[in-house]
């Protein structure tokens, strides 16, 4: 069992956004459905605090492991929803502000796909 | 974006173990690092919480994906360190009980790789 | 153990490629490396035979377990490879043309990357 | 795109096979399905030269990755098939054994497990 670093999200990280087409939060393909997206980490915010509770009364590892299972296809969905978002958005806008822009997103969509596929 | 049902446990699941080798808690593998699971869960319902908190933040699509991978990832752990145990405790008692009680147990472990690996 | 079908790719599939902007075979991403495609798809085609011989040999459970995964590995790159260069030029070509061509290739590379990622 | 190295299997590794209690090669699950495994390895080699082909007369990027994806998914459910029978047999003979023996496999299966599901 090996350790998990907390959220530690680079602050600079938007300046690159910034500099690549999606300067302005309209932008982020997400923001239409702002409500639902956070409504579904709710949902999984509760999920992963079951999944404490099953451990906490002991209940059966098989059992849990399926609870895990739904929760990783939860986040994917999320991940998925979010990826369409940002090209349908910030890879499109970038496309049509030159090229330079343009390739910032497809690394930065690429990277994300491998992350997110391993 | 399709909605994910809540947890859902059947109770009579628990009785499917009983039934088969993993009679008692003490049984159950992961119980003798209860603590650490519940702290990593701990760990990940944060990170949860912080992904609803980058959204509500509009924050950029693509480091909000490289969190949910982060997620994946610990879950992923969890889920490893879970099945790892339940072999190591739950199948082994079923395969030195009865060849019918391993059966049971080896049954379960596949489909739980099998959805795990989905 | 399930069967799976073999290769039985729809002709007309083409054409919706014709009629969403990447109606040339130029504007297909990979093609500029397309020996390099080759090259890796012959590497795998022969771990996938190195696999067929390790069960004809009875060689050990483990040991094609660790050849599956090598393999799944490279098909994963290559098709992180195919994804990318799809991106930076038949979805951005379809951007640069109209917003219907657009859609219909960001639904494309959405549903490739779900089905892809499960 | 990196490369990926060949087949590369360590001829001691059958020896630690022979050390953990599956010393025959009887004894290996999977070989009651030697054939039934050997006919789906003939069937992804197919498919993998069928994506070559693809490739060499340029076909459109996004059903290559639908074949890509088959061809993972008819993989997983031969390491799947695989890593059933290997619990079954090797792990299942191993428990029978000793400590030591059960050891040895618990291990390597977990090892097993969380490669083939990165």
């Amino acid at each position: 069992m090996t350790d998990t670093p907390d959220l530690a999200i680079d602050p600079a990280a938007e300046h690159d956004a910034e500099a690549a087409g999606c300067e302005t939060h309209s932008h982020h393909g997400y923001m239409k459905e702002k409500d639902r997206y956070k409504a579904r980490l709710k949902r999984i915010e509760g999920q992963v605090r079951g999944i404490h509770r099953m451990i906490d009364e002991e209940q059966y590892c098989i059992d849990i492991l399926t609870q895990v299972s739904a929760i990783n296809s939860a986040l994917r969905n999320v991940a998925l929803g979010l990826l369409d978002d940002h090209m349908r958005h910030c890879v499109a806008d970038a496309v049509n502000e030159s090229d330079e822009a343009a390739e910032i997103k497809f690394k930065e969509v690429a990277d994300a796909i491998a992350r997110f596929s391993r």
